[in-house]
This record gives structure tokens, sequence and C-alpha cells, in this order.
């Protein structure tokens, strides 16, 4: 075995994420041998900025800008860690196609293109892993492609964002207001200076999107998932939350309908003794249920460059060992996918916590309750709050719905919004029992 | 791919686990071309009793009660499901010296000869997979191997034998003797019905034999294990753990410490509010540290026919991809092990929850706390409780130590137990920050 020759890597890419994938291949150097039948070797590492810092790991002759040393003889494997759409679209599109193999971190990507770089990748029998894309550290593609190949995913519930599940946790532990929480995301680096794609639920849906390749064989648009992020929760959702037993997290949900599938990312009422509620801080969750398997539950960091290092090098080892037996492609070849009809979440059925911001009038309780009986939606627990600092005529409805319709819901919602005494937008946050 | 001939199976035993993967082998019989390559074809189940009814899955022309049917030309790849040590050791030990992979959810068999059954395949270029033995359906082994490839794992807490995670449970929750608990278990057909192996540790220390060779490539003989079982844990240490801000779990506990790995598996002191102490009931749950991934934390069911048998599928798949695809014994050359030195427990540096159930006269806590004093062991938090129905003149002195050596704290404890004022033994369990 030993006498192959090194798989030759190239990196698209050098910044925190390209340093621990260099400071790992370093690091076991000998094992790569034993387990791949070859050494690994890096040499090349295209990058924007020649005069930018590298850890020690990377040989200032591995550098260059010229993104054409990646398609020579010297690379037979290229690792994309330089994110974004462009020019890694069209990069790896183009490595796969001249028979490279591809390791990407990239979850836009693959949310965007995975289906068609796949197609691209088995075209020409060869591998596009993306361990990385997708929880960061924990095993969630590998675990749904292989454990999982002998059952059928029922359910996907998954904390995937760790910027939104830390400022929640900040929020309740702390009694934060949610600019303070996210400020402090950001100064310590969890949340992009732009925190738009995570704390509006998108990060989260294309991650979910990606899972959804692997768990239900959905090909499916990401700008199709229903999406909501975790602005506009406040102390006082909290409370009622804790009230009724509950924790607030934001989830990315996936379900097989059999015809279809249902993808949604939201805040959600989860119970405060559930597997989900207690995953806190920056760490990710991603509670499987199969079929026979029942409930499976993978928790981990889902960001930081040596977590997402270590997904990334074991897709390298992966990839080069297929390459060396003679098998390359052999990874992609075991996904299967097509396109998917989405379940409209009109469908939904489930339980919903509902607040209403309304002037402390007579009528106001009966006109709500009646507006929601007159829909379908029965009432399962309620209770009304004063909050210091709020105008003295202002109080709080907070109710739990019993299971009904999304569709009625809404609609019982609209009604209440045309009565004359909301003093703010309604708040639906849903519950997954 | 499609024309390459069936991967013919022959199952050795088919209780209830084997009965769940003839169920789900014909469940997706679609899906196993396209992934292994070639069909997947049941052609002999041997049997100790051809009158016990099988799942109807199982066709009659399949059984036999002769061994020999398996080392036929219609067999390629045996999965043992039977259980115990012979004669599954010889079966297994020939079938894959004459070339044929093996599928086992044997933890015993695996704990005990491991290391000498993947030699052999090793030696005859075929596989051994063992998934299903360690933690039924939770994807632990495939993790360790694939997944933490590109790191190394420095510790291992895992909650692996649910019956004493049940019998814990019900004990905490419920106020329930030990006794009650155990028979409740027992009733519902988690425990067997000689529970030895479940409540004295040895289950959990197996499994952590098992899951040692991959994780630290150790080969270890399960009888070095440091075990001690859940038996003796009563009300009065679950209310001290409560006041410590503690749960109890049986963990299985390895660490990497470099030269050698400590391994043991006993009751243990776990911070109220960690992820271990949230996994309650029949759950099983395995926490891995890798150096560079930090915490990863997998839980599901541990045992279970269903879920069982979705680990012995996804290791059946595995291994008949890897026999089409010309490269048979795929799996098992990756697994490096060796014999390492096991780290004494005296070496140990903990914390110790230790209570002393003694004659309610002056001097007793002067005299416990200067024993440990004597052997440099300090008191964290220390407080002496009475109990209803206990005896007048007894109480019981319950304290947490600082970080200390275990060599002390036993030196200490016989030190206190020559003293002439103990009612019972004294109770020693450590603490995991």
């Amino acid at each position: 075995m030993v006498d192959k020759p090194p798989v030759k890597i190239g990196l698209l890419g050098c910044g925190t994420v390209g340093g621990g994938v260099l400071r790992l291949l370093k690091q076991k150097e000998s094992a790569w041998v034993a387990r791949v039948g070859a050494p690994l070797e890096v040499t090349r590492v295209v990058v924007r900025d020649l005069d930018k810092g590298r850890v020690p790991e990377c040989k200032p002759e591995w550098l260059t800008t010229d993104y054409e040393a990646l398609f020579g003889a010297d690379v037979e494997l290229i690792v994309e860690v330089m994110g974004g759409e462009e020019p890694a679209k069209s990069l790896i599109s183009r490595a796969l196609s001249v028979g490279k193999s591809v390791v990407t971190a990239n979850k836009l990507l693959i949310a965007k293109h995975g289906p068609e770089l796949l197609n691209t990748a088995i075209r020409y029998g060869v591998d596009l892993a993306f361990e990385a894309s997708v929880g960061g550290g924990i095993p969630v593609i590998r675990t749904l492609r292989e454990a999982l190949a002998s059952d059928s995913v029922l359910t996907l519930h998954a904390i995937l964002n760790g910027t939104s599940n830390y400022i929640l946790t900040r929020m309740r532990d702390d009694r934060m207001s949610f600019e303070a929480a996210l400020a402090e995301a950001q100064a310590r680096g969890y949340a992009e200076s732009d925190p738009t794609l995570d704390v509006d639920g998108h990060d989260a849906a294309q991650k979910l999107v990606v899972a959804s390749l692997l768990a239900f064989g959905a090909q499916i648009s990401e700008n199709t998932v229903s999406v909501e992020g975790i602005r506009g929760i406040d102390q006082i959702d909290f409370a009622a939350a804790e009230r009724f037993g509950y924790a607030i997290k934001h989830l990315a949900i996936g379900h097989e309908l059999g015809g279809s599938v249902r993808l949604r990312a939201h805040p959600t009422f989860v119970p405060k003794h559930s597997v989900l509620a207690s995953i806190d801080g920056v760490l990710n969750g991603v509670l499987i249920t199969g079929e026979a398997l029942g409930p499976c539950f993978l928790v981990g960091r889902g960001a930081g460059d040596m977590p997402t290092a270590v997904s990334v090098v074991s897709d390298i080892l992966d990839l080069a060992r297929s390459m060396r037996e003679g098998e390359p492609g052999r990874q992609t070849r075991a996904i299967q996918f097509k396109e998917r009809p989405l379940a409209s979440l009109d469908e939904l059925s489930t339980r919903y916590y509902l607040r209403f911001d309304v002037a402390d009038r007579p009528g106001v309780l009966s006109f709500i309750a009646g507006a929601l009986g007159d829909h379908g939606v029965s009432i399962e627990q309620m209770f009304q709050q004063g909050q210091a600092g709020d105008t003295e005529n202002e109080v709080h409805v907070l109710l739990i719905t019993h299971t009904c319709r999304e569709a009625a819901v809404q609609k019982a919602i609209l009604a209440i919004q045309a009565g004359p005494f909301l003093k703010s937008k309604p708040r639906l946050i849903r519950v997954e029992a």
C-alpha cells in the first residue's frame, strides 16, 4: 500500500478554516498513509492576497493567486474553503469536469447549486464532499449518508445557527435585549459583521436544504423554504415560554410526508426538558428521527476553525482513499436525490404560541377568543400580563392553541388585526411537542 | 453497476435483532442496488430451533440448524446475531479465514476477542464490522472510525447500559428503591433475567473496551478495566447529589494519557445541567472529546431490535458495497490498534463524593475530616443528615472533596474505617466536572 504515489491536494482559500486544515494534515501526517494507502501532499494554495499572514504549516512555495494552478497535473483533489458563490462555483464546476474530486465547506454553494454540482461530479466519476457545510464538526452528512442508509428519515429538528442560539441563550439567561446579545455575539466573533444571514434564519435554511439532500433525497430550492428569524422576540416571549413550560429555539425542521417534504426554519417553542432545549450557546444540535432507528441526536460545535477543519479533513481522507483504491466518486455515487414537491406551510398542523399586545379595554379578550373560535382554533392555555414600563393601558394576551391548521390560525390573526385594539403586530411562534 | 451478481447473505441467529435485519433488508430492497451496486440476497438462516416462530420476511427454505450451511459457496457475507461467546467465536473465526466478511452485534465477543478476530479479517483480506455492538442504533463506531479519523480522541464519557440508566432515572424521579426499579426494568423487558452484566457494570465495560479499540487504538483486556455497578446506591445518595448540584449516572469513561489509556466504568456524579445528566431512561449517550473537534455528543436508543438492526444493516451495506467494488476488507483495514498499557486508577486525580453512615457521637466529624486531611484530601462541601427511619443514633456524613489522588482518598477511607463509629461500608462516587 505504501508504495502508492501521494495524493496531491490544492487548497482554494487559506483563511481560518484553511489554516486549520493545513495544521491537521501536518499533525498526523504518518497516520494518513495507513488509512489512505498513500501520503497526502499539499502542492498548491490559491489565495487572493500573497502578503497576508498564514499559519506556519503553509509553505510559501505553495502560495499563488493564480486559479489556473489548481487545474494542473500537480493537483488531484481540491479543497474549497474560500466561501461565497463566485468564483467558487465556476472553479469547482470546472475542477469536477476535468476529473478532480472536491471537498468544500461552502453551505451557500451546496444549498444553491448542490444538485447541479453533484450531477457534474457523478457524470465525471469524481467526488464532491461537503460534511463541513452543515453543523461544523458534527458528522451530520456522514450519519445521514452512511449510518442511516439502512433506514428512512422521518423528521429532522436542528439547531444549525450558533449565532442565533447564542443570542437566544443570552436573552433567556441574562435577560439581555436582542440588540445587546447580538452586539456581544459580534464582539466575540460568533456573528458576521452583517448578521442578516444568521439572525434572519437564512443560514439555517441553507443548511437545512443541504441536509435534506441526504435526509430526504430532496432537491429543494432554498428560496422556497419558509424562513423566519429571531428578530422581534423579546423578554415578554421568554417569560411566556417559561410560564408555559417551553424554551425558545431557532430550529430548522424537515418532515418526510411521503409525496412531498416540508422544510421550514423559524423560532420554535420546544418543551423545556427536551434534548433540543438543552443545547445552549454556540452549540449546534441535530435530532434525526428514523423510521426504525427512532430518535438519534448529534451535538457539537457548529462552527470554529478547528471543528470545521476536522470535517474537511475527514472528507479529504475519504476521497483520497477512494482515489487510491481506484474508486473515485464512491461517496457521491451513494447520494440519491430528485426534485421533490415542497408542502405548503398552510397545511401544517401544530400548536401555536400567540401574543397580542392590546389596549386594556373590556371585550378585548372575548374578541380574540371569539375570532380564534370562529376559525376553529381552540385555546389550550392563556394568560394576560401587564409589564413594567408598558403604557398603563397596554397588556399582553399570551396563549397556546390546541393543534390546528396554520391556514386557520393565520386567518384568525388577520381577523384580530382588523379589530381596533392592537398596539403592535401579533406574534406567532410554532410549538414542536 | 446493476449487472453485478447479488451479494449472498447468511444469518447466524434469527431472534429479535435478526428478524429486524430481515425486515429492513426487505423493506428497502430497491434502494440497495443503487448503493451497493448489486442486490442483497439472503440465502441461509442458521437457527437452533426450526419450530420457533419467525418474522414473515424469513422464508422457510432459508432455515437450517446446520452451521456448515454458512460455509458453502452460497454465502459470501455472514451476519452474526446469535450472541454469546461460543459457538459464535469459532464460527466467525472460521468464516473470516475462508474469505467471508462478517457483521456482528456481539459486544461480548468483540470485547474479548476483537483484536484477534480483526487480525484474522485483515490477514484474509475481509471485513469484520460491529457497529451494533456499542450503543445500539447510535453510529458510535462509524463516527470514531471515519468522522474522527482526522482528529485525536482525548476522552470518552458514555452512558452505555440502558438498564442501569433506566433504574437510576426511576430511583431519582420516583424515589423507587433499587430493587423495585430493577424489577420494573425486568418486567418491561429492558433488563436480562440475570441482570448482573447490566447492573454490575460489565456490559458498559465491554462496550467501553470495544469503543476504545477505535477511539484510542487500544487493545485492552476487559478484565483489567476498573468496574463498579450501581448496586448499593440509595435515596440518601440521590438527595446528596441533588443538594450538591449533580446527577448520578453510570458512565464508561476513557482517557487518552499519551503513553497509556485509563478505562473505567462506574457510577459518577455529573453536573446537573450537563448534557450527560439529561440522558434519561433507556437512552444511551456518548460524549467524545476530540483534540481539534472539541466535544461531540451522540444520543439515541442503545438497544431494541429495530435500532440495533439499523446498525447491522448499515454495516451490511458498507461491506457488500466494498465487496462488489473489489475492495473487501476496506473498513477493517482502516482500524489501527495495538496493546496499550492501562493506567492505574490509583493515579486518577478527580473530586469524590464520600458518604459515611456513622453513629451520632461527638468527635465523629472531626475524626473524618482529620483522617482526610492527614492524607492530603481537603473537603469542598460537607453536610450531615439524619434520615426518617434511621435508628436514632445514626447520621450520614456527606461530602465532596477537592481534586485529589484516588490512592490518597482510598487510604483515608481505610483510616476512617478503622475508627469505631461506622455503621456501614463507606460509599465513594467519583465526580466528573
